[in-house]
């Protein structure tokens, strides 16, 4: 067998532009495919839980539960990555900064209200029905997603949104609040699927419906669930893409 | 409020290098960190099935199910994350490029085949007890992941070791390569994850041993699980990380 390292040897920067620019995706189409795909996710779980689990209530049902899965997955995934992709817009590249920080800032701050409403729905349900709260690793998990979530969101507003933190202060935080920020979208992906793997074992049990039987409903929320790991795989992708950074944020520290 | 974007423009290159120093972890004792990690989740993955859920056969029953979680979590995640990692050694980046191909190569080959023993183990469980196979979430999610990473290595073995494949080729399929080499590691954290919440469930069911009342069954294996998510973002990180990748792939194309 030939050593393939001299053949890439021969890999010169004109086959590195070539290659590239066979690569190369626009931003905004692939950001609208992406918006398309998260609004098909929130109309997804919001369908499920209407047609097949009853709708939605606050009297600490099952149909209180069901905001859960739907607020979940608009916050902690669909709102979350949208806050996630704003510096990734060219405008945001050049002019006064403030306005995109502060864009960022609420949406991660409306992504994180929605959460809290969607951990109250799950406490709700399980105090009203007697059940423990906190045992299964899905909860785990989703806690210590949340979590961190709550402490990135609080260090980013000291750190970049207040006036009085330092400049070494910011460059030495922003690299952490990078690497956090597609970690905790990676970690409520995890927590997502696992939930909704968990629901429809709890709730698929008799007779025709049973999930091992495969009804229409364990088709429909087994592809929510893959269609929220293909946005969630899309939004880490896209933050990765050294071509879609700001210009100005390659330095070493800000690029990990 | 200060607008913060004219303070970060104060933030130099002399700021950019401290931060960076400060942030600096070396890439072996990291390693040595990481190969700790994935032992103790293969040791606690194995321990599990050996005193809760009644240990190793071939004969059908859940003790033949056992070997699924063991073989997915040693191959899928610690062997697979052993593989991604090789090019991140040092000793890698001078010298001759194809023994250490030809070890990535290996590590992965060795990770496929006990994936695939792993899966082996779980469609004998079901056929001999008459369970239907692939309908929950989780296994459409890890067969997904299984089917990737098969294309995955078929298409590296065809362009990065057999000698035929044009240079141009293989400067267009090596970002491809490393972002479905990331992804895969996701998928089979996620997969995990939910296979071991789905396993609690149907196993911890009865008096003072149901999942909800937190046995020590589940503390561990939830325990587990949080570990496999940890060894998981860690190894996705030391993959991201451009002061640990080879001097030479830093092409714009090879960075994605």
């Amino acid at each position: 067998m030939a050593a393939p390292s001299d053949e890439e040897g021969a890999v010169g920067p004109r086959c590195h532009r070539r290659s590239t620019a066979m690569l190369d995706v626009p931003f905004l189409p692939f950001c609208a495919f992406l918006g398309t795909l998260g609004l098909l996710c929130v109309a997804m779980v919001g369908s499920w839980c209407q047609h097949w689990r009853g709708g939605f209530s606050l009297d600490g049902s099952s149909r209180t539960f069901n905001w859960h899965p739907v607020l979940m997955v608009t916050g902690l995934v669909v709102l979350y990555g949208a806050a996630a992709l704003v510096y990734r817009i060219p405008n945001t590249w050049s002019g006064p900064k403030l306005p995109w920080k502060v864009l960022h800032g609420s949406l991660a701050l409306g992504a994180f209200v929605l959460t809290v409403l969607g951990l109250a729905a799950v406490f709700r349900f399980h105090n009203a029905q007697g059940t423990p709260n906190m045992y299964s690793l899905h909860s785990w998990m989703g806690l210590a997603t949340v979590l961190l979530f709550s402490c990135q969101w609080a260090a980013g507003f000291g750190a970049f949104l207040l006036p009085w933190a330092p400049a070494w202060l910011r460059a030495l935080y922003k690299p952490i609040h990078v690497f956090f920020g597609s970690t905790i979208l990676m970690l409520s992906v995890a927590s997502c699927v696992s939930g909704i793997n968990e629901k429809l074992f709890f709730s698929l049990k008799n007779g025709t419906t049973q999930y091992k039987l495969l009804p229409a409903e364990a088709v429909f929320a087994n592809t929510l669930g893959l269609l929220i790991l293909i946005f969630g795989v899309l939004v880490v992708a896209a933050l990765a893409r050294p071509s879609w950074k700001r210009p100005d944020s390659d330095s070493p520290d800000s690029r990990q």
